[in-house]
């Protein structure tokens, strides 16, 4: 008879107020939603147990529903008593949405088929305070047309390497495939939605960056398209962190 | 020739976020949204200003637009400059929206026709991070369908006397007329908008909490509504301050 003790692979659905903490992943102040996370499972469980998260947020970006997995002992505790469990030791700026039981080979980064990304922002003299640390203030009207424009120009499948902020890796495969990008205004408020099979290191936050600066009047489209062409082009504007949340992670 | 100085009558939209504030009303702890306003524009002329607001919003309310009005003297600033000047010395969570010079018997409380106030609420287990401090969370299913019924039945004209909370004054007056009562559901969060020709001291609050109570099936519609029938009644369950917004004052 095995000594093992059965794990099974659980799902978490996880949305967290990015503003508390430094960004998804484990940092040395120990205060990355990550870390968090595993601190609640070493308080469960009483040992360590390693998050696969779906994907990096950056310090400051909102998550509604990042995805990772676990593996848990079998027989311990069904997927809402697990939810309860690790909400009653995280903050509340951090809650488990939803807990079920993955196939054993579900892995949150590796398994997942694309992202959602919104981002926020406010155009226009004044902040109203309900979007501090949820939206980008851009203090001057912009010219949403161009903004459609260039994010309609950006849809599709293209070589994104203009739009990735070097981290120190190369990226061999810089192409992806960007189904929606698509604004939405309400009053002075703007979210833009992203979906795409995936994105390259601070890709929504340049791809929204430069549009922005089409907005403003500062950079035409057709230079911004442009830079999709050519594979010494670097967008240097970016939107701020708060601005961005991961909507949802598909699978 | 006259020595006084021409004074002209300003009118204040003014958005603020009810968490870090002890109400609108002028507080000893100097913390109010009124106190910070006076300040503000003592920073700014040199000497005191009554701030004349539309209604007080408890401690924890917050607001998209409530109104004020205060006298200034004339030939100073324009519009524009008085909201510039008044942003630049108040905390970012209390933010003038827009500044216009009003008729000298405009009266921010006196001429208000109306209010229209804005109810969130989340149902269900978990609060997702973003609702915290801006929603009352109710940890059940609501019955929705019991909600609207005691909403749809709470409009219109009545004696909202038992939807009073007593503040040791004596209302002579406690008719009101509700012309709208909406419950709006996206996912899990539900806005309850309440307009009408005025309101009685938390009584956005004690209808919330009551057509909660129907929601909950701890109350029946029918009993909650013989309530605006019956001199004696009294509502006790109270919706807590920080899922209320006022949302526009009406003139």
């Amino acid at each position: 008879m095995s000594q093992e003790i059965a794990a099974r692979n659980l799902k978490l659905v996880i949305a967290y107020d990015g503003a508390d903490f430094s960004g998804w992943q484990s940092q040395p102040d120990c205060n990355a939603v990550q870390d968090h996370l595993e601190g609640a499972l070493v308080k469960i469980i009483g040992s360590r147990v390693v998050v696969h998260g779906a994907g990096r947020t950056d310090a400051g970006v909102h998550a509604l529903a990042q995805c990772a997995h676990i593996e848990v002992p079998a027989g311990l505790m069904t997927p809402p008593q697990w939810q309860s469990a690790l909400n009653g030791n995280l903050p509340r700026k951090i809650r488990i949405m939803r807990c079920l039981w993955a196939h054993r080979d579900f892995h949150a980064r590796f398994s997942a088929t694309g992202k959602h990304y919104r981002y926020t922002l406010v155009d226009g003299p004044v902040l109203p305070p309900r979007y501090l640390g949820v939206a980008w203030h851009v203090p001057v009207r912009l010219d949403v047309i161009a903004m459609r424009a260039a994010l309609n120009g950006m849809t599709g499948e293209h070589d994104f390497r203009a739009f990735a902020a070097n981290r120190g890796v190369t990226v061999e495969d810089t192409v992806r495939m960007i189904s929606q990008a698509t604004l939405r205004q309400q009053g002075r408020m703007m979210e833009i939605d992203f979906v795409g099979t995936g994105f390259l290191y601070k890709m929504v936050r340049l791809l929204t960056g430069t549009a922005v600066r089409c907005g403003r009047g500062k950079l035409k489209v057709s230079e911004a398209l442009a830079m999709l062409e050519n594979p010494q082009a670097k967008a240097i504007h970016m939107a701020p962190a708060e601005g961005l949340t991961l909507v949802r992670v598909l699978y």
